[in-house]
């Protein structure tokens, strides 16, 4: 089963937790037992797991990846977001997740976040789920 | 076929292969061609493939993570561990293997590697089988 | 369905879009819906995805991961190439596109690159298809 949603994004680096949007994709396939694969069709977004119990983890990941991969910085590539490009690459444009009983099955303090690195704009991410019974 | 296996960790910082619960695995899964997803759910923590031979290649890459993203810096997350949160997102949560004839498919030096950023602890790692024939 | 290819690389650091491959091995395997894994069994070397249309988005990479990562610092492997197997950890050996309607399903800027860190070389690529309908 495959799904798409659409968010906004509102600043130029943001995550933005995605687990009720998964949730609820999972919820409708029906899939008890599988695998869940988010996907970020975009070359200046990425999605990571991380904490989401402490907002200030995902700043630290935020200013350490923006320190290491500075906006402004002697690239190449002309449209003033090659960093994101950068960024993008060392996220990583997909993860998984497995499903057991029906639910997404996530560590204690995991969510899933959208990374945006290019924003403000409006984002697509692509979920497919796999039954595995 | 759904696993859980823990292990116990012995510093801040070290690379575990893993290899063996994972042939386990797969061997009593009995799928012979395949997928195995390795999850783990932790936020301080990763997965990782590379080289298992020269176990210097492990300490080059601690050594470089540790440069790169020091566990002193000016965090806003006050639990000590912020370092630890970034590089578990650098190195990503989960890796993908093929399964093969019943048996893990690896490239020649390749091994799979638990990381550990917050140590020592005790951790689990999630493992899901998926046949493919 | 298993397919492996090979490829030559010219350079000891090089990226290089491997769509076609793909394409073939998603058309030839008859599946419609599902997923496409490809996997680099390679320990110095990786697989990301980004943008393929301006040549530079991919040499911005390049010229970053080699700040972060010189071929040339304090390593303690003696090979010479230590800072391929840390760009590989970085990177990552994995990847997963979706398949709809026959076809690799990739954002409209999205390419699959291999990632050359200690070439030049002949190096193989592992791809697996799996049907989800």
């Amino acid at each position: 089963m495959f799904k798409e949603f659409s968010l906004s994004t509102r600043s130029r680096t943001e995550f933005i937790s995605i687990d009720h949007f998964l949730e609820e994709v999972v919820r409708s396939s029906g899939v008890q037992n599988g695998v869940c694969y988010i996907f970020v069709p975009h070359t200046t977004a990425a999605v990571t797991i991380n904490e989401n119990a402490d907002p200030n983890v995902v700043r630290d990941i935020l200013a350490k990846t923006e320190e290491l991969i500075p906006a402004n910085d002697r690239y190449r590539h002309m449209e003033g977001n090659a960093d994101a490009h950068i960024k993008a690459s060392f996220l990583g444009a997909s993860e998984v997740v497995f499903i057991r009983d029906g639910r997404l099955m996530l560590g204690t303090w995991q969510s899933v976040f959208f990374c945006e690195f290019d924003g403000p704009r409006s984002r697509r991410v692509w979920i497919q789920v796999l039954k595995n019974e």
